[in-house]
């Protein structure tokens, strides 16, 4: 059942085992935290650019999730150690698209997809273009994957 | 500014302030916490309804999220007082799709749209049908609107 | 099994229903979130007081936390409905330390007891006094109780 | 300012980089965030006995959480690593007590310290004797450190 993610892009995968306060009722993770995994995951993705998205925070630009997809396949629950891939699908001056795969690390099940969309506000809160270092590191980059513990 | 749901459907509407914790470095309410709003929107949807979501539990029936879509069109922040607006877009035997508005409760403004889709698995986590209780009533009431305070 | 708080203080008290993603594996809130709820109350605290933390944020004046103590006594699950209380303990000019008691809303029986101390740190991060309209807000009040529901 | 955990015990280590979420409307980690990390310690130390608290859970045992204490020193901000120390500072047939240090991984600074104490329920409910072959685990292993990425 392994699985390989569906892009010739630059890919970044981080790993973590699930903590105890993200599973919920159900015993399986609350589906809000994937949402957060993929925060995680661009993280790492900009950490392996380069160029960390506190740096670009200090330059005062913020990348402002504008829309979110996931769908759900199968659950993650505690004790499972999980693997979050991340790449660029979409690239433009303006705006920017991520896709995420979240894979059960050790069996390589998918259990999670899904997209984000943003926008580059500067520090009053204007729409502003992504500044142009980070317009080239995004678009820049294809066929690697990077993996990397967290 | 005023803003009225796009549906003739049973609404249900939910009101809080934004907590401290939920803002995040960009000091506007994180994007990941609207899920876990969508989320309490629905737990809100079903007490109204006169059958808590943990009722549904308690006789071995889940309500697993299978996809999430939202769309963030401006900031909430600590200090803010939201509305979110629940009702059932599409009810099926075996599924069933929410959709949520979240406002400002002040000026009304639309912050946030989005959707959820479920399916109900048992105990033994099959897939199986909505208990036929819970059919009739995620179906059955349209045209009215009801806002709680939580 | 109704129980009043131990103090003469003016005590602010909020309500809510406990969250679908506040409970953990264990099927019950998970007990970081009293924490996060601690947190909330004194948020309703400061409503109350009619100066809004927020406000105190944009004068240039945070209240940082350094230090948390909890005992919990029974746990809280999703379905409950909860009302946390909060009071000063003991106001000074540069520190402040607030006392909460977290209750079942319905069955009045105490869930969790807990204490936070905080300083004043202004916008460059140094220790600094609490301003003065605060210090007399928050020494001034006493022998009240006000309830509001979130 | 490097610092060495004051203890002769077993300590297990475990690092990984703050979150965005993690972070509030100070710009710093929320103070709540430190307790899941201490949470998620735990877990590293379980994992590290060769005995996951999952395991632990599926032969019907529960550690609860009766009480959190947590001082903090220095803030973690986005883009910090942090390393989580984590030791068993007193250990009982019915209850346990974790002491923790959570430290900037990259200059070693100390930014918050803390203990949990725990009971062991079963699956009804009721506190119960820690299950032998934890006891043992539990108390027996004396002076030694492991640092395991997350």
């Amino acid at each position: 059942v392994s699985h390989h993610p569906a892009t010739d892009q630059f890919v970044v995968e981080t790993e973590f085992f699930v903590r105890y306060v993200e599973s919920d009722g159900m015993r399986v993770v609350n589906h809000a935290n994937y949402i957060s995994w993929f925060e995680e995951a661009r993280s790492a993705y900009a950490r392996e650019l380069g160029a960390g998205y506190d740096e670009m925070e200090r330059n005062g630009f913020y990348m402002a999730v504008i829309e979110v997809n996931a769908q759900y396949h199968r659950p993650a629950r505690y004790g499972d150690r999980v693997r979050v891939r991340c790449w660029v699908e979409e690239s433009r001056s303006r705006t920017v698209q991520f896709r995420y795969e979240v894979l059960n690390a050790q069996t390589k099940e998918l259990l999670t997809t899904g997209t984000t969309k943003h926008i580059c506000v500067n520090s009053e809160g204007r729409v502003t273009s992504i500044p142009e270092r980070w317009q080239v590191m995004l678009a820049g980059r294809q066929g690697e994957l990077v993996n990397i513990p967290a």
